[in-house]
């Protein structure tokens, strides 16, 4: 459809009536093809932001994003297909670890990733910390990886959903980026790109997330499934806790090193519980295996090192070195400065500021405030109680992996500040708040 | 004050909060620096549209948009100092009568005015139309024409108000126009920008006014006078009737021979009567006349011809062939064809569209569709009924100046079409649908 005057579709929503999905879609492929202008496309966000958008005005936005690039088929991959994707979260090393537990329980995972920005990581540039490993894979070498070795995970290249580029950039410039339709047509159009037979969404809730709330985060989950499922596509949403630090690990080389552990069966903790509940999620979904079965499969391919060797071959295939699965700490780059952090009162812990701990993390160098900033891979911070733990004064929770003794001196007293520590015991939050979609 | 994150604001005003004026001042002083993006500004503009700015944010917009330029302190004229503004309609020729009528009763006129566009015309337009005349007055000739003439009509310069042009064409790309507060700040910024003891503000209602309904159109002579009020300035407002031409004459050198009747005393009429009514309003608020005492005296300068010889020192002072005023006819541009309206139907005018007639006159070549397009000044329509007329079969109603015979003929059709007309009788509308302000 061609599009007449764009100030009528913008009238249209500014007056909080429903758009045609017609007139929608071509206006989205107006500004992505540059005859709409920028002016005109912030008021139309503004009026959605405000007035809102209904599933189906949702599902012809993300339909228009879609189609501004090319699609990855994936028709030479012949193992049943998921794709994981969360919302972003502190210590978050699910993505890392699941892929390859997924490859060797038999599933396909092509993963295609962005980069960190601000308190939370990115999957691409924990996996970059492995010395050799490159992510910008050809959509024709990606899809390759994903039939041979099981999984892939590659930088997402500007020609899928150029039009999010876009759009999100011009959302961040005018104040409407926490918009629940147009975060969920941000993130779904990305994932619908990719032909996949299940998406898996995990809804980061709490301090460290985007959604500060379970409620705020259960209203994007839902969002989403209901996109998903209009557009026919399988996904299961979990929205999950993110009101302190996942795993322990926060930084590239460190998350790595987790997630080693962790798929070498020698990790237990919150973050083994999500990944297994994802990878058990996947093979009741797409092999028709109970529940329970599922994710003693996953149980079992962790603690048998099957999923290790998955993921060793996984970063061979990307070009990094293998080595690093045997002795992390000898092939990831190691940080100049690296103190033990301790408490410096008693109590129990009854709260987190999660990216607060991301934010010191960046800070050491470990993520970037602005997109395209280089990152240090070496630093971060290793922080290992979780809410509900009884500390001693002076007890070592963790350490501090920077480039000089004055940053790891900053970075130990941001960490001590952005925990709550009471007398009275402390009640764990849950794992998982809920699941959505079918 | 200086600006922070400009986002805040839109965020603020997105979220339906009040702004601090300050912070909004520094948003609008940002955009008119060009600090602050064009998508920015837009966002900001729906998110006003949409949540309302309230009285005080009004003022801080108006403020703001008012020290975007320069202003006229018009500190040399001894006179009583009005200024008269028309929100715009069709055969709208108060303003091009009211500067003379008012100058010859003591008073003086500083009026900067702009262009027409689409139906409604302009009064640069008009007085353009009389060989030889020019609007482009430097402040300085402004200021001594309005001392020693009475009265002065030029072309509003891009330093006055720059804000309100780089806005007001963001609005109109951005379908954030029919906002009352954003109307209210542009029509008042240019207004309070130049120092008058009383600004006479006549808002149009009707079929060939922006605002459509009397109802809207109070709301805006409300927010304008509650404006002028917050700032400290004398304002009237009145709610007049545009559901049909005001006078008739369509066109410029049309509407100058109207005026030039008008300011005769030879003619009557709806036209006469308001202008009687704002020049009586005038002196009423500036020399403590009685209201009474007013409109008899602006009555008497029409039908002594005291306002038609301050009409012609205008139009000597500004350049322009003062005998227009003697025999408009010899002077003024005519169209090569002139040609009779007739009715096709007898019966009662029940309604005029009046927006109908003055895009018919517009192409002609009266007025403009878009800013900069030429006009020709010849051209117009003359239309004589008015609602609650009795009109025959074949009856002449006015009459066509066209460029040639086919667009007089079309233009016949199109005025035809415009008209209601019934077998039983209609009630002429009420002229003043009210006065507002103080």
């Amino acid at each position: 459809m061609s599009l007449g005057d764009p100030r009528d579709v913008v009238a249209a929503k500014r007056d909080g009536r429903h758009l045609p999905p017609e007139e929608l879609r071509a206006f989205v492929q107006g500004y992505a093809r540059g005859e709409i202008r920028d002016e005109v496309a912030a008021a139309f966000l503004m009026a959605a932001f405000i007035r809102g958008l209904d599933a189906e005005e949702t599902l012809a936005l993300t339909r228009a994003m879609v189609e501004s690039g090319r699609t990855l088929p994936l028709a030479g991959v012949s193992r049943p297909k998921v794709d994981k994707h969360s919302t972003g979260g502190v210590a978050d090393g699910v993505t890392l670890a699941f892929a390859p537990l997924a490859a060797s329980l038999g599933l396909a995972v092509a993963k295609l990733s962005g980069r960190g920005l601000g308190h939370t990581g990115g999957t691409l540039d924990k996996l970059e910390a492995i010395p050799g490993l490159r992510t910008d894979l050809s959509p024709e070498d990606f899809e390759r990886q994903v039939e041979q070795v099981g999984c892939a995970v590659a930088a997402q290249t500007p020609d899928l959903v150029p039009a999010d580029g876009a759009l999100y950039a011009l959302r961040d410039a005018t104040a409407t980026v926490p918009s629940i339709p147009l975060i969920a047509a941000s993130v779904m159009s990305k994932k619908l790109a990719v032909s996949t037979d299940l998406i898996l969404l995990d809804v980061k809730a709490g301090s460290g997330a985007f959604m500060k709330t379970p409620e705020a985060a259960k209203e994007l989950a839902f969002a989403c499934s209901a996109l998903a499922a209009n557009w026919g596509r399988p996904c299961r949403v979990a929205v999950t806790d993110m009101s302190q630090p996942l795993g322990e690990a926060i930084g590239n080389a460190l998350d790595v090193a987790e997630a080693v552990e962790l798929l070498s069966g020698r990790a237990g903790g919150r973050l083994r519980e999500l990944v297994v509940a994802f990878a058990g999620e996947a093979l009741s979904r797409l092999t028709g295996a109970g529940m329970g079965q599922g994710r003693a499969a996953a149980a079992s391919a962790l603690d048998s090192g099957v999923a290790l060797e998955s993921f060793r071959r996984m970063v061979e295939a990307q070009g990094g070195d293998p080595r690093v699965v045997d002795d992390p700490a000898a092939v990831l780059p190691r940080a100049p400065v690296v103190t033990t952090l301790t408490s410096d009162r008693g109590g129990f812990l009854a709260a987190v500021e999660a990216e607060a701990l991301g934010r010191a993390a960046c800070d050491l160098g470990a993520g970037r405030k602005k997109k395209g900033e280089p990152i240090d891979p070496a630093v971060g911070i290793v922080f290992r109680p979780k809410v509900g733990d009884r500390l001693e004064v002076g007890e070592e929770i963790g350490t501090v992996h920077a480039r000089d003794a004055d940053a790891a001196a900053r970075c130990m007293d941001r960490v001590r500040a952005a925990l709550t520590i009471t007398e009275a015991g402390a009640q764990p939050p849950p794992l998982v708040h809920g699941w959505f979609g079918g």
